[in-house]
């Protein structure tokens, strides 16, 4: 993760739980208790440091925004750009992501994003995609009735295979934009590695994908 | 279209009916018999001047093709081509392919491929793309059970459109590739369009969907 080692995570993490919330599970089917609130709950998988979860909460206070991240060096970078933010409508937690139904009860969430997540190239790895047909069933059932899927990607192997893997699911396409930053989409809210890759000219793919049983 | 004009285009359709089939309705149901084989039938819509259907017809002597073109003088130079191959497995429609099914019958279609299809990009020409809901009800009625739509083109705004559209429909996506030339993919038979394009470095976008019901 190139992220230099931070002795101290563990104490920083501790000092700001109400914000890096430990033992995610215990909240499970209660996160607006958590917010305080009973804003829409939007769902970010692999969050990194956040730029997106920040930039997203700045532009939509009326949305609560939960992001996840395995990594405890990462995510306190996060925490520390949320708390400079003084953004509110922000939670991060430091959790593997491999189940999100322990930690997020049915019809929980409403949109969910997944931002770059790691394309696992190799055929054998397929099943550690986060668009693979065992998180699409997770997704699912955590997910509202119209709640939507939010993928974006520069890779192109991921995002070739993910539009198979959803619409094999049953999902429906709700929008595919095939080159992000070609159009002009001043509500488009970057990530740290977008930023990088789309200014040395790399495409960026994004759709947006409902379950099927949620649309008329 | 470009094409010159051809007064002796009539004499030469008529000269050649048993390549560029008239009274395509007569036929109905009854292709098979046309190319006194039953070998399956793969149809392209709006063949141009036929290099895909030529190439494909060298590649697959095991199955019949047909192409339909509206312009009589494109139809000519496809028709030319054809007969200078000595290719035995084509046959060619020189029809407005506004309604399919008056042309086959149900499931007499194992494959059909649109290639380069006009993208008629204005809003209030959706209907007119060739794969706007209602030319996907043609398709699926005359398409085999688990037969395949195969769509090719450089078009990202008509590309992105489909494949919203197929899922709306509930098609499932067999594959996508969002850069075919990136791929040797050898088996590829390349349109006039696409040689002239790919070469110049655009990128082409290729999708093979089935309909929901014809796939476990």
């Amino acid at each position: 993760m190139r992220q230099r080692h931070k002795p101290w995570a563990d104490e920083f993490l501790q000092e700001n739980n109400h914000l890096v919330v430990p033992r995610a599970t215990d909240h499970r089917q209660n996160w607006q208790k958590v917010f305080g609130n009973d804003k829409p709950i939007h769902l970010e998988v692999g969050t990194g440091k956040g730029q997106f979860l920040i930039g997203m909460a700045k532009q939509y206070p009326e949305v609560n925004f939960i992001g996840i991240e395995i990594s405890k060096s990462v995510i306190v970078s996060a925490a520390e750009k949320v708390l400079a933010s003084g953004l509110d409508n922000i939670l991060l937690l430091n959790e593997d992501a491999s189940d999100l139904r322990e930690m997020f009860g049915e019809n929980e969430i409403a949109t969910l994003y997944l931002n770059f997540s790691d394309p696992w190239p190799k055929n054998r790895h397929e099943k550690r995609r986060l668009t693979y047909q065992s998180f699409l069933e997770q997704y699912e059932e955590i997910l509202e009735q119209d709640g939507e899927l939010i993928f974006k990607t520069d890779n192109r192997g991921l995002f070739e295979y993910s539009l198979v893997s959803f619409t094999d699911y049953g999902m429906k396409l709700q929008e595919v934009n095939l080159d992000l930053h070609a159009i002009n989409d001043e509500t488009n809210v970057m990530t740290e590695y977008e930023e990088k890759f789309s200014s040395k000219g790399q495409v960026i793919y994004r759709c947006r994908a409902r379950f099927g049983n949620s649309s008329i």
